[in-house]
């Protein structure tokens, strides 16, 4: 099987879902190896660095795409198979970028205390060891945290015309933010153009759920993954699937709307395998649903459903698309 | 070490945080062996009940209680750890009531819609293989589902001579609703008057994250638990230790609010453990933390941040209460 | 027509809706001559006062009552004209409380910034000419404020054995801070316990919608009222009844929740006096209806809807007892 | 003064804010006489019309324009005067539309309750006598209605290279539904990209402050505007100018952050045209403002503050572009 690599230029990357001409064209089936820069496009690399003076707000969250896929059309299902994510980089930057973040008044949450101070945490990291070391700015305090490298973002183009900034996640998929987006993961997202136009980016090494202070362990990423179409069958809502759950991801603000949304589409994936009626549905969703939460600091604010497999009867999602991808992905 | 048992009469059911005269004093360091009737009062009992029917609103979320705990004060940080919680019954009940639950219309989030048909799942469990069986309304599909025993409820009386009924959750605990809430865990919480007057009660046999239709595996409970009291030190939200883990819990409408509680006051407490200023614990909860829902049904809404100790350098919180009484625990 | 006077000293405050004695009790159909102090319970009485400093966290809002109305009982309606508010005062206090407004982080909202600073505002109040001096403190800026005094708070006890602080509005009315509730207005309330206990307090000498900064023009205020019983027809949410208005309340977070809840009350009462169904109701509500803030600072927010009659065909709320209280006020 | 026309024919309906080549270039200074088609796209004609047979889901809301205003830059504030409003058709249409609407769940207040019933109200208008009849479906109950004219949509293209559908609300205007943009309104918009590119559209005769259902009184509008351009001094929401009252208009969810946008963009406003520090603004905003919503309903909510001139030190906004405006307009 053959890989696809692309590794954008600066002047190729991509600030929106939608609105941008197409990288490549890709037919169902390829795998793709990509490098994404951070989210910060790369301009935050030293602990003394101010977000304030050295972010661009036209130009975060670069993405590598978008990939028209051959034969998508509105109403299909775009299925992304992650097939691995290695930091590209031996460090990672984290800030506090000046009212953004969950624990702050922000443009939205408005208010009129200062921002909090700006700092910068820049992580060594280990690759070999998939450890990064954070060191305190106000005291000694240093300590190791593992990796565990997920995407931010991943989306198609959105419907009804409407380009979005790379830095808002929605039914499209988009900024979500979770770090059940890692390798092993397939992604599910309605098409709602010709071609799809999908594109990832937003690496992190490691983040909390929720994304309190705004930023993770943001990198740039070597991701490897495998496109595939399903005609027909799209969510309202993007779903994951992994080896051993699945998953459904609500955004939008409030928060609790955010998960409703989920877990309506969570209660719509149990109708549909086990051919339930929705109260049945619901009721099952109640009793076996974890519910991690995303991001709080977007500009929706994204939450997971998830359901162990092991607490489910055996059932099939897709055709079986990721046990398929799964194993495509142990030939390259 | 002796174990007081305390069984309620459905007289002594009590329906409220606060405002209830206590059903024993206790002094730090005692056992506990109580039972706790089901969230309806007992009063769901077959797969044809309407909750509309046969439940009384001003009777749910019976408690055991509330114990007057010798010495507390306010300001105090009372210990409750949670020794074993065993089903006692063999079924269990989950509902559709009226205008109640995360996807529908409530009496807050007011609507014209016609509520979603009441239903009444009964699950027969077997307490020996730690299993329930779900049956469909709709279809004729079965399952069965592990047993996760949990307390939906444990709360102390609130400050400012309030009295709150059983179904809310606030800083002072209650109906927070969280399965993170389990044999193993001691929970801190902040004495508001003389005594504490805590008490415990809605068993959930097992539960989802967000508790989305409303209701859990609801049904009596035999409680073993073990009081301790420390002097000062009263956290502004609950928190939680596990063996494994460090959490907190914030309740509050929207869902946001309730998370962010949960976040500050976990960033208050890496501030403690590790001598931390505010930003690098900040910093450090984004990067670790996990954010598993507890309901978005209730009064407020609950929300759990969560670190695992494994990620952190060791530290004791609280003079090393969970361990002792997790030690006192095998004693019993 | 005789008036009952009632002036509370100190000791008398009462800090809760429910479980307090009554003051009074006073027969349907009593007119009262009530004096209520401010809600700082008189403790801000200098531009220099710091309100982390003075002001008492267990007494705010201070209110006058409660009184037990003969007859009343759960389902029935309580009726509350406001006869006249007049300032007792030449001056009124308002302040930036820490962590309390709209615009800053809250205890629920909670955030890591730091707490705007703590000012206050002391005006002069000229009772003759109705008008009020503001006077910087940044600036040298002053100008004067046309009064418009109006009560924060008139509740009666919550259901449920619940008792809530005097900062809370609910179904049960309480701290509602909307400017519509001035003289002129009848207020109806559903009965909860027996006697209804209602109370008043938390005079405004003028606050405008949202009461954004958390305090209005706080002042001590001399109460005319008279009190009336409707047997039966308790609403689920606030009425309020205006010569020239109807209006309807709902508390709650978030904000939408707050006014869905007066909007279905508004639906519900156009529905009973037009004999309309539910959606043209609806309908009519949504092309008629007025929504001004009340407030978005309290434990709940509070939103208004409100229909001008001059827009509604001739109908009679309650039995007339608006116009009835209205001619019976010119009497005293 | 010239007045340039331009009413669009059906192709030449724009969908989106941003994205559209600009219909003409106008300079600033030019009056406009527009036609603008209803937010049904003119579908929705009889009683018995159903919004989810009749409605496309692309085509809602068009756009007449967007202008391209010479000399615009990023960083400008666009003012835009509405002369007058004239009803073009003599009936209006409202309707209840599946899972949209502030009293229903919806795609992001997601639930599973069942859809409200579909319904249209058509009322017929008198322009003459400026009324229109409401006619009940559920009983034989008729009465009539004022209007009050008023656009829903007056917006620019957005920033970051973002283009939104018309159904959204934000900082560049859009979707707003308030009914205090009526003829008299100068509508200060901040400038995005070169030429602004605004539009207007969704004419509404009448609406309820909220739109609780989602649509107005619906119908096509001649619209007569003036468009004016300062340079610089953008702001960062939408404020508008009446002859009485300076507002501010803010978009986002919950509704209490769509409320806090506009009450901090007030704030700003007191400050420049009072020299004031923040602290002395946010209090002179909370004693004087009022606060009518605007809808409840659309992708973001819209809430207004306004603060009546009459409250106000004399002051002039805008070098007094919207006196100069209005007497411009009295020219045509």
């Amino acid at each position: 099987m053959d890989i696809v690599e692309f590794t954008p230029t600066p002047d190729q990357y991509v600030w929106t879902f939608g609105g941008a001409e197409p990288a490549l064209e890709v037919a169902p089936g390829t795998a793709l190896q990509l490098w994404t820069e951070d989210a910060f496009a790369g301009r935050v690399t030293s602990r003394t660095d101010k977000p304030s003076q050295v972010l661009n707000p036209k130009e975060l969250n670069p993405q590598t795409g978008p990939f028209y896929v051959t034969g998508a059309e509105p109403g299909d299902t775009l299925a992304i198979h992650i097939v691995s994510l290695e930091p590209a980089r031996d460090w990672a930057a984290s800030t506090t970028i000046p009212l953004f973040g969950a624990l702050t008044g922000t443009d939205r949450t408005a208010g009129l205390q200062s921002p909090l101070t700006e700092l910068t945490w820049i992580y060594e990291v280990d690759r070999a060891a998939a450890l990064a070391t954070f060191v305190a700015h106000e005291t000694d305090f240093t300590m190791t945290l593992p990796l565990a490298p997920m995407l931010g973002t991943v989306g198609v183009a959105p419907a009804l015309r409407e380009v979005r900034t790379t830095l808002v996640p929605d039914y499209f998929g988009g900024n979500m933010d979770t770090p059940e987006l890692r390798a092993g993961t397939t992604v599910y997202l309605g098409v709602n153009v010709e071609g799809a136009l999908f594109s990832v980016g937003d690496g992190h090494y490691r983040q909390g759920e929720g994304e309190t202070c705004g930023t993770a362990l943001e990198g740039a990423m070597n991701v490897r993954l495998i496109v595939d179409l399903i005609k027909g069958g799209a969510p309202a809502w993007p779903r994951f699937e992994h080896d051993d759950a699945l998953l459904t991801v609500g955004s939008a603000r409030p928060l609790e709307d955010a998960w409703r949304c989920s877990q309506v589409e969570m209660v719509r994936w149990l109708q549909e395998l086990y051919h339930l009626g929705q109260l049945d549905a619901y009721q099952l969703c109640s009793q076996l649903c974890r519910s991690p939460l995303a991001n709080v600091v977007d500009v929706n604010y994204s939450a997971v459903t998830k359901i162990d497999k092991g607490l489910l009867p055996a059932a099939t999602a897709y055709h079986g698309t990721h046990a398929r991808l799964r194993q495509l992905a142990q030939t390259l």
